[in-house]
């Protein structure tokens, strides 16, 4: 799912998105209560209606970003208080409101209201933080429960910061609870790769085969095989669109810094192997201009590109997964990625 | 021509461009001698290969940029020495180098080189800078036709300041040379609309009515019927492109500038009289939302509007000339404008 947090994938038009092939994308409930307010939303007849994206559409809860985002922020049994990021007026969310407000939006696939566990994070208040979550899934569930013919679906998400044993138990725990699909959260938040993949192993171990599993934030294209051969279903990331806005790409060479001066009078494609359509109708000079002269044009072709790469990647994932070859896609990312990681630094 | 300065229209890609029906644009030289670099430009096969645009292009000489962009310039007989608004450094354009430079471009039409005078000028320094200006016309030309198979073709241009006596006897000056169009330039920096008229019609009594005639830098959608109506043929102007950037739309019904609140739950078109691309698929509560939330697609979908607007304009405006029914247009632009002028204010 590329990532929609305002309700447009930055830089590109819905028509496009729809045209890369993507049929789910993400938007982000916070960010829509704030601005332009889901009252708004639902008056325009839902997001879809809103933002001219006839597929599906999937909102966080707004949990995440009231950590990240808000300034100030008060954690209770019953809620969060917080101070919009935009005007720094007070607001108070809880799940009843976190549902409420999917709701407004119209949303096909709603997350329940989570809390945000920092990277590192001591025992206690991992397990303190993790029973809140389970504690406002269940008051999610009870609320949407009571919605008579809801339009979209509702996840749970599991939790447990780094622990190996609260991971499980969260995994456990939420898996207990009658939702048609379980997100994996509190992932990608600083720790080493090693710790993200045992989390996802402990939490994969306990939700059932039979539903999605959505892996939140998540990653690069080696991130995502990796952990789709975890058993991962979902995933979301703000990677293609924020990298390809800082002019970093992803080709079938690697990395791409378009930046690199070395690219000045490079006269072929970005990536000779895609057939985006940036590929297909600019040169890396040319790119690199946009970029350089900071020409808002720059954005929308390098996103473009980097969305068709993710797009293929994901048909090669699912056709190697009926293949049992995702072990090769494995190590041609790995070789691929560590050569050129130096391309993102320059 | 919509004005693509830096090899690009702002925020939009050259397939949208053509599909709005425009067969020409204008880029600029100065923008481009600094960034790529005319010979990068040149080794890409030329602009239009460069930008892929396949139609054609119009370039300025770059002396106009000199003047309103660089904090240092030198002005003397033989050319002008400026500073490079990028990095400082000195350079140096003179009519060779500006006749080079778009040649190196590949350039459809060429500009020759000329001095801007400000406005308020006094006459003495008005007619010094409109002689120097013939010079180096003549200057270019003779740097043209020393090319061997040019590509493109070369422009003249009128000065003369406010005053009439010099626009006619830069006309006339101009027009003695062979150039294959001529246009008028120095307005449109400041000066009552009805001084801007009276130019026109000083420069427009001598210049061939068989060659096309160009008026540079005009204008509204009233700017332009009005000159028209006055005997010019083409113009170019970033007033489309720069007020979509800023919110502020052309349409039917007069001006309506996005960030107005009052859009905030209004979920009809832009434009309803409108068929282009945005206003078939986006509210004005959308259009407002991205706007307010700084989101790029804001700037593609209302440029696209506003050059679709002037693209249509331009169309009712050839048609006008054949049924000889200008007037109606410009009664109709008059009273919509004057109407809504406060939007834009607002």
């Amino acid at each position: 799912m590329p990532v929609g947090t305002q309700a447009s994938i930055k830089a590109l038009d819905p028509h496009t998105v729809s045209a890369l092939g993507f049929r789910i994308l993400l938007c982000n409930t916070y960010h829509l209560l704030l601005r332009p307010g889901t009252e708004i939303i639902k008056k325009a007849g839902g997001l879809h209606k809103f933002m001219n994206f006839p597929w599906l559409i999937l909102t966080d809860s707004g949990g995440f970003q009231v950590f990240s985002l808000s300034s100030f922020n008060k954690i209770t049994k019953e809620g969060i208080i917080f101070r919009s990021y935009l005007d720094g007026s007070e607001i108070f969310l809880n799940p009843e409101g976190a549902i409420l407000a999917q709701c407004e939006l119209g949303s096909d696939i709603m997350m329940v209201l989570d809390t945000c566990i920092p990277y590192p994070c001591d025992f206690e208040k991992t397990r303190e933080l993790t029973n809140l979550t389970h504690h406002w899934a269940e008051r999610c569930l009870e609320s949407y429960l009571s919605i008579s013919k809801p339009k979209g679906v509702l996840f749970g998400i599991v939790q447990g910061g780094m622990y190996e044993d609260l991971r499980s138990f969260s995994a456990r725990y939420v898996s207990s609870l009658p939702f048609p699909g379980y997100a994996i959260g509190g992932l990608s938040v600083g720790e080493p790769s090693e710790i993200r993949i045992k989390m996802i192993e402990c939490a994969v171990e306990h939700l059932p085969e039979e539903k999605p599993r959505y892996l939140m934030g998540v990653g690069t294209p080696l991130d995502i095989v990796e952990a789709v051969m975890q058993g991962v279903d979902m995933f979301d990331c703000v990677l293609p669109t924020r990298n390809a806005r800082r002019g970093t790409l992803f080709t079938s060479q690697g990395y791409v810094n378009i930046r690199n001066s070395r690219y000045k009078d490079d006269f072929s494609p970005l990536d000779p192997a895609c057939a985006c359509y940036t590929c297909r109708n600019f040169t890396k000079a040319y790119l690199r201009h946009l970029f350089q002269a900071k020409e808002l044009l720059a954005y929308t072709l390098l996103t473009l590109h980097n969305l068709y790469y993710y797009a293929k990647l994901m048909e090669r994932v699912r056709l190697a997964i009926y293949l049992d070859s995702l072990e090769l896609i494995y190590e041609e990312l790995t070789k691929l990625y560590q050569k050129t990681a130096e391309e993102v630094e320059e």
